[in-house]
């Protein structure tokens, strides 16, 4: 499981959907919410919507290898689904904050890279972030400070990527997981090829 | 310091030499051997060239990083200066067998990223052998013998790159050295950097 994150606005959404539409092999897994669906979107495509009896009977269960509550609702990734992907050589993309990386790695259940994106600097991050809109200065401010407490959990991931340049920030991520495919450990066929090369 | 390894045939000095050629930063340590300087060598550009005693002394002394015998000649990575250059942000290619990788991995006195080359397939190895020159079918005989010990040794690696062509195994090495560069725990000044952030 590959996991991106970064405060808002230092680039992870172009990473990410650059990183899914290019990459063989890596995709997204569908979570489970309790937010109602809303126009256009598909069950079991874009999540898998449940009531929140549901979704707390799977917390208790322990199906989910993550889950979080954002503005009411709550958001979690089912184990079952990841683990089977992982164990088929499905690689998982995973954008998500800093609190769900640790409950994910925590866990130590799956097979998991930590990414951490960092703008270059503050005067860069509050430009990208008033550039989106007409958000109002208040608004702006508070997604500062919550930028900013993002960032300081930086020291929590394997790898950290300064995005000063989108296009060598897309490399780098992806150079890192390209490497992390070649390890040896992930690299289940090695025991037999190796024994065919020495054979 | 990168270590590479492989059995001689796998394409390991071809890529060495690239590494060396276009990645910034990235040196070979000059080593201290007793063997004859050659004509045309240079005392502390190819070698540093001591005595027997004087290596048995800094053997003793623990002068090195990792020493071998090879051939009646002893080579040895001098620690100081890879230490120096290390800690100045200089990193090192070292294109050693296992067993050197053994003793720089086991002292744990410098940070190791280790990478292994397999060949494709052992008929495509010996064809490389061959293509080689005008070695005795005995001699290809000892030689494929000592790449396959060679082998059996892959699961001493972090990463594992099969060459089935050169350009792409490059740029694998390559890829895994650049993402190991952007290792958050290599990335001395990024302390500094998200103090400055969330300032």
């Amino acid at each position: 499981m590959f996991i991106l994150s970064s405060p808002s606005g230092a680039g992870k959404t172009t990473i990410a959907k650059k990183l899914l539409a290019q990459v063989d092999g890596l995709g997204m897994s569908v979570s489970v919410t309790t937010r109602p669906i809303r126009p256009g979107e598909v069950e079991g495509k874009d999540y898998h919507f449940v009531d929140r009896d549901t979704f707390s009977q799977m917390v208790e269960n322990g199906e989910f290898l993550e889950w979080a509550e954002v503005f009411g609702n709550c958001y979690g990734t089912p184990k079952a689904q990841i683990k089977a992907g992982l164990k088929a050589g499905q690689d998982y993309l995973f954008d998500i904050d800093w609190q769900g990386t640790q409950q994910l790695y925590q866990r130590m259940e799956v097979d998991v890279v930590r990414v951490f994106l960092l703008p270059p600097s503050i005067a860069e991050l509050e430009d990208r972030l008033r550039s989106r809109g007409t958000d109002s200065d208040e608004v702006i401010r508070s997604r500062m400070d919550r930028a900013k407490a993002e960032i300081s959990h930086w020291d929590g991931y394997d790898y950290v990527v300064i995005n000063d340049d989108i296009e060598s920030c897309y490399d780098s991520v992806l150079h890192i997981l390209e490497a992390e495919r070649l390890r040896r450990a992930r690299q289940t066929g090695l025991v037999d090829f190796t024994r065919k090369l020495m054979a």
